[in-house]
């Protein structure tokens, strides 16, 4: 029989999505599906798309709906997943989607979140070096945010390679509305979104020190941009080259050879460029690269979708090492588009 | 192992939703992509969200494409697909998602179509009484109009059940822009969709005599519009009752007995109506009905993602009856949502 | 010097539109802009596109504040207009947006709206026979919905001609978000709308004794539906024939005399359908007619801005008319396309 | 009476959107409106949201059409306009919305475009120090290409007040559709952009050459993306500052400073960032700053309209201009919004 897994906080749009991913994993199955607010309510109230789940109601968030389950996933608010991890067994499997376990620099941590610092847990981006081992051995993981998984799998190989200045990265990232979650705020509504591009939290977000740390950049700048789509991220991240000469086909190489064995990254033939649409539903991340030479930049742009690569995508192949499955199941790298 | 599968037209929308459908389908692999004008591209020019299929090609619309497969799909323009189907054998299974094969009546063909009339098929729509086992059994079927089958598996129970009259029904249906097709056309322009609704083919479009001939409706005005998505259809149909004090319950009572075992049909709880949105990427129809007894109308809304049940999900669901399969292979009712 | 006319609820979308419209207004200037809930906050924090009110503050909506101009306008929330009026001097000028003064039957108010019936005023569409001489004599005026509109420009013309049956319109009408206010409500959030269609308030719309007081239809079935735009709304309206051998031509000849001096209402080329998008941000009603011969049904459809036509371009050309000014001044019969 | 003013090539947007301000213009009138695919169509065949240009068609495009004028404007492909402007006499006023006319540097012309470097008229940015005059005495100006308004608006104070490295720029900027005009390409069609961002010519874009000469920077990196909206750029511009311990206040100030009496730049207060939607039908650029301490980059993030200040607005402020008008007249610094 498959894995029991539950998650907590399945009402929000991450958790929903782990919920879709469930439903059509050959190797596993839900447990539970706990919600804080919506405890006793259809799931289906929440997720209308969910129609296999017509029947199943949300449970309260307790330590006894999440200890009975194979694995926990947590997709918390920031600042509640680390608590209700406290209260579980030591040695539940958890994969927490929420920033509390993130961060390794307890300053860092203090900088841009409020209470205590919670400590670090294993990083949930197996396409790290050395990462995917990792992984599988842990009993806890810290899934990347959404934004960090896109500028980190652009980042990374350039900066590992030698190739680009870690303290000279710029990144503007545009995030469909769905990352900003479905509590409703006035400027996350249709008609303020609408046909409307806008930055936000910019020179200050709280993303910086987890990509610092995941990409190995020490300098970034970083400005998210909320854009009128449901789902995907695009990433456009500038690194200044560390070498002279350097061409758009050695970015590429040096992309290529680090994914290339990756069945979730797609580095694009050359002039084809990443569609955040052709990622929606997926787990894939594409990318593509460019050097200018005129202004002596490397440019590399990633596209993923928030929910998928993002967060619940990312989060199931995390479960699926940690489990022993294989780091596919239940998950495409194919989009749904148009 | 697998049944070999075949796609004809495999560069449109349709032709690309049924390749990601098989690139996910436990029983089925891909035979030949093909495609008139990109015969020789790479799949992924065509469809970037299609990563799985990197390397392989389109391949020219042949017999002998065509032939080695256990099943074909065609998913070509209107009037090509009758042309090819006579060349090749008698016995090769087929599912056709062009009207070219749909219609019994050659009158109503001529009124609408150019060109001699084909004959007609095995009708594609499993939901229709009796019509599941005909498709097992059949090599030959015409898949149903992405507009017909919103309107006819919201309209047919009602007109069946004798609680409604045929002979005054009234629908408007919009659909979101993949509906009509990838061929670069000014009006499908994004700077001309985005933000406006417009109808089109007013009074005389050309899927109302299919909708008559499967929803038994005698008389029938239909509304197409034309909507800011790029995927679903939003069918409001209405009905004149028959019976002097049908309630709203009575209505979904049949409407909830037409499709109690049905996979891919859910009549939605009441007060909740259906959302395109959460039928996006799934084979899933959702209904909800209401009895404005002010106005003596009954009204039955359906939403489908119209490349899903209204196109490639449908067409995998008659190839799963006609090869033995589970009627659910390689499809799910839950959506991609928000 | 110009007439100063004050604004009760401009925080909201309407209001925001008024404002707007005031603001390039050559005869009207703004005397105060209130709002209950921003009373003391800068005009450009709930309106940041209102540049030229850089430095205007909201006012608490008052009886002081409103007393001192020529016209008050209303763009409150429904129930809240009634209250605040009775306490203005009797001879205060008034627009009121809201739907408190719109119903003459206190029957039909009392089916759909709580609270007592405040009486009618009169109904502000200049475009009804006769309606502009009594607009223009009325020191208060009930502004028409933005459904109403629309439903009632395309139907009333028919009806009144005595080619369509007033015992059997069949209305769908899709409206852009900002019809439903900017109230933060978890439907209305961008994630949930993009890219999807969801009818409500199916089958008892509060809008339904308002268009059949407005355009003598004495059975009208409506369903509305929620579009993913901010703006537009398109009404496919149905009538029976009440004519043998009616033409589509027919019914043209009769909207085109009905509005052939109408500066704001469109009769377009035959060949040409409505889009809203085309009516954005403009005072127009764009109408196309087809005669459905098989059906047996005329089909009118009309499309209009819900913020323009639908709600603060009416509201300015009927406060034109009240002031004795032109009727178009400050309103734009072009929109803002694409 | 008023100047008259005739448009070659006004079945474009950019086109559209000057017919559509001129109608509104209260001292300019329509000479000619000049189409060459179009000729001798109605207007409305291709603007159906320009009413009052009922009744008006296209005239084709010849020097017998454009030489009745007081001031030509040229929304014309990339090219043409410097052929067609070489026929006209030497004293007719033209604003060029083409790039022909831009550049300075032939060589800079060669790197990007093809044919003759026509040589360089008088910059249309009337917000650059000095420029407003020489527009004033010009007979022919180059309008500003739509992202060279928003960035070099955003730019160029910063750099001119000494605080920004003019070698250290980086720019990411995303369009709405519109930008990419009306032809019928594949990449443009709703189903395509919908819920999708891309970015497009990385690395190479024919804009860069403009920015440097009208911003005074000397190395800059420059992505455009494409994003899913009809209207609207949003320009992220970073810059390394040239001076220790500059802070957000202190590049405010120097913004403020350069645009205190400019009616159609607006910094915006803290806190606020500037949104695309705001802007739309605008003549209006929204400029709001950061400093990013930690990355040692100032943000200037700047939201056009990119038909309106973008292109139409712009050139009709130019054409006021040049023509001895007011520079506001026809010109509206508020957005339509939502």
């Amino acid at each position: 029989m498959g894995h029991r897994v539950a998650i907590a906080g399945a009402s929000g749009y991450a958790g929903g999505e782990v919920l879709r991913l469930l439903t059509g994993h050959p190797e596993l199955e839900i447990a539970a599906a706990t919600a804080h607010g919506h405890a006793g309510a259809p799931v289906n109230q929440v997720h209308p798309h969910l129609r296999t789940l017509a029947g199943v109601d949300f449970t309260a968030t307790t330590v006894e709906a999440l200890s009975d389950a194979d694995l926990v996933i947590m997709t918390l608010p920031h600042g509640q997943s680390a608590e209700l991890a406290a209260q579980l067994p030591a040695g539940t499997k958890i994969v927490d989607l929420g920033a509390d376990h993130r961060l390794v620099d307890a300053e860092a941590w203090s900088a841009y979140y409020s209470g205590p610092h919670a400590g670090a847990w294993t990083y949930g981006l197996p396409e790290l070096p050395g990462q995917r081992a990792k992984i599988a051995d842990a009993t806890k993981v810290a899934a990347t945010g959404c934004y960090a998984v896109a500028t980190t799998l652009a980042l990374a190989p350039v900066l590992a390679a030698g190739i680009g200045s870690p303290e000279d990265v710029v990144v503007v990232a545009a995030s469909g509305t769905s990352g900003a979650g479905r509590q409703a705020k006035p400027h996350l509504l249709a008609s303020e979104v609408s046909g409307s591009l806008t930055p936000y939290k910019v020179g200050a977000h709280q993303h910086v020190p987890e990509i610092k740390q995941a990409s190995g950049a020490t300098s970034l700048s970083f400005t998210p941009v909320l854009a009128p789509m449901p789902r995907g991220i695009l990433a456009t991240v500038t690194i200044r080259p560390s070498t002279a000469g350097l061409t758009g086909d050695d970015v590429r190489d040096v992309l290529s050879a680090a994914y290339q064995d990756e069945p979730f990254v797609s580095v694009l033939p050359e002039g084809v460029w990443p569609q955040t649409g052709a990622t929606l539903g997926s787990n894939s991340c594409h990318l593509q690269v460019a050097m200018d030479a005129d202004a002596d930049r490397i440019i590399v742009t990633a596209a993923v979708d928030n929910l998928g690569k993002g967060a619940a995508g990312q989060v199931v192949q995390c479960a699926n090492l940690m489990l022993g499955l294989p780091e596919t199941a239940g998950l495409s790298a194919n989009g749904v588009a148009p």
